[in-house]
């Protein structure tokens, strides 16, 4: 199925000379694949000359003239900056121009962007950031991951909803979803959950499994857990520098004695397959849902290959058409 | 250096069938221990007839009625309860019958009684609980972990400089401080950790480094790491969950393949050197901090091997003579 896709080609700690790469390896792997890059057009073309062997009718570049930085409160990015990299990739989605958009920027601006420029879906009161984790099951669907800093029970009522919706059109029977806390029992954590809790309870839809521990979310006991951005943030990025902190150990492990010398020329490919399995850059890109179009953002820290992880969840969320699904069945869920 | 410390022996998922073989392991390890189990005496003392070998002199049972259990609300457990182990193991503390405690029960309920029975140091709004997680450097002291699951900034503050004289008292010199966010901008956050800051940016005696995200705390970039008890909990409970799921895809890899299979039993005890390392066992037992003497919190779910890892905590905390030492510094570094 082809895709269209917008690429805000400023965006992320090592802009577009980083993300140009990450565009063409994307361009290569799928011949129906079209993208806009938006940002400074002269920049950008020069950039594309240094490479060959891509298909012009395939990669387009849209002029825009101001980049948010990562620094930049959401309100400026909203008021101050009209022609932004960011505001344009955005608009290009609204008017249907493209079929996605891909920022690795900062997260605030493009959630007060997205929200301005796209508005959410009836009902939705914030878009929620998601995106899966591994679990000793098979994967988990977490949200919100730093959208949303402080969250009302409403809101995290209406990310559990968005979150079960979403999880069941990537293929998940009747997905449990649990809210995270830091204690199973019932009095256990602060008003906002608490009150989120009774919330779920009464939801007749939704398959609301209880509270769930940081520890459970790696167990797979939920396929869908809802926390505010704060917490969600907390958890996925500590993650992500555990799983390094492990395989450095382990390298130094086969390193450091000579039984571990020998062993680790075989042992340590066997382990890289892990890594990779386990590493942000596979897992890269959270899609926004509560928008009625596709929205990815990307670690600001992305490399290539995380970046065209990106691309590929923004072409797999266009080819699910997760807003026009959200769309349809949210009436049914909301308060 | 002699110790004597109360143990909340019908504490924990398992009580005092899984904790007795934990306190007779550390009489055993340790010749100038003395413990007093704390629960109801003739259960505890038909239990310990089950066991041999023990010096009597170092044993001792205390009579407690009642048990708080894990579901139970602290104000219940404060008000409904005066006979409770936990309780009277606080109050043996507070006459200064015992030098520590330790208990796996109900963190919230723990907390209350310690604030009631023992009152907080001078300047000190809230006990806080913190532990320390290893890191890529070394290892990193995390507060709170689940005491306070709402904070003020003030209370993050003070949580701030008693990290870092705890830190200090156990030989990190000049402790680099910073408060957990979701990125390292300034206008990154909720309301309550950009007041912390500017409150602590402001703190001379402190060596407050800024904001820092989950990832880098694994990297090591700080020695003490403040945050609320629900991030903290959440960041400690899943860091053990992700913990737990790699190692088990690691002992996978090494099942799968016929390569993996020869090489594993070679590189397995090399991996289990690795697991143990990490393993919430040998980090089990977070400190009460802002008591003027030393509670210590082991999990609740804590197997043998973990319970007496929060008893050695507690003798090292009574060594290191850890509330006083905060008790004498406070007064300069608190607002």
């Amino acid at each position: 199925m082809s895709a269209h896709i917008a690429i805000d080609a400023m965006s992320g700690d090592f802009g577009p000379h980083l993300l140009i790469p990450a565009c063409l390896a994307a361009l290569a792997e799928d011949s129906s694949l079209t993208l806009t890059l938006v940002g400074d057009a002269s920049l950008l073309s020069d950039l594309l000359t240094q490479h060959s062997g891509w298909d012009r009718a395939r990669l387009h570049v849209e002029h825009a003239s101001e980049v948010i930085s990562m620094a930049e409160k959401p309100s400026s990015a909203l008021r101050g900056k009209p022609d932004s990299s960011m505001r344009i990739a955005l608009e290009l989605l609204r008017d249907q121009r493209v079929q996605g958009c891909v920022s690795a920027g900062n997260t605030g601006a493009l959630m007060a962007l997205a929200r301005f420029t796209l508005k959410t879906l009836p009902g939705v009161d914030r878009p929620a950031m998601m995106t899966a984790i591994p679990t000793q099951q098979d994967e988990c669907h977490l949200l919100d991951l730093g959208a949303n800093v402080d969250c009302s029970a409403e809101h995290l009522y209406q990310f559990a909803v968005m979150g079960s919706l979403a999880a069941a059109s990537m293929g998940v029977a009747n997905p449990r979803v649990a809210l995270l806390n830091i204690g199973s029992e019932a009095i256990k954590g602060n008003q906002q959950v608490k009150f989120a809790a009774s919330l779920l309870e009464q939801a007749e839809h939704l398959n609301y499994i209880g509270f769930i521990e940081g520890d459970a979310v790696f167990r797979g006991e939920a396929d869908v857990v809802v926390c505010d951005g704060f917490v969600g943030n907390v958890l996925l990025k500590s993650s992500e520098g555990l799983a390094q902190l492990i395989t450095e150990r382990i390298r130094r492990v086969f390193q450091e004695s000579l039984t571990g010398r020998l062993v680790g020329g075989i042992a340590l490919p066997l382990l890289k397959r892990l890594q990779d399995e386990l590493s942000p850059a596979t897992h890269n890109g959270a899609s926004f849902l509560g928008l009625p179009g596709v929205v990815i953002k990307s670690h600001g820290s992305a490399d290539q290959q995380a970046f065209l992880s990106a691309i590929r969840r923004a072409k797999q969320a266009v080819a699910e058409n997760l807003p026009q699904k959200l769309h349809g069945h949210l009436g049914d869920l909301l308060l």
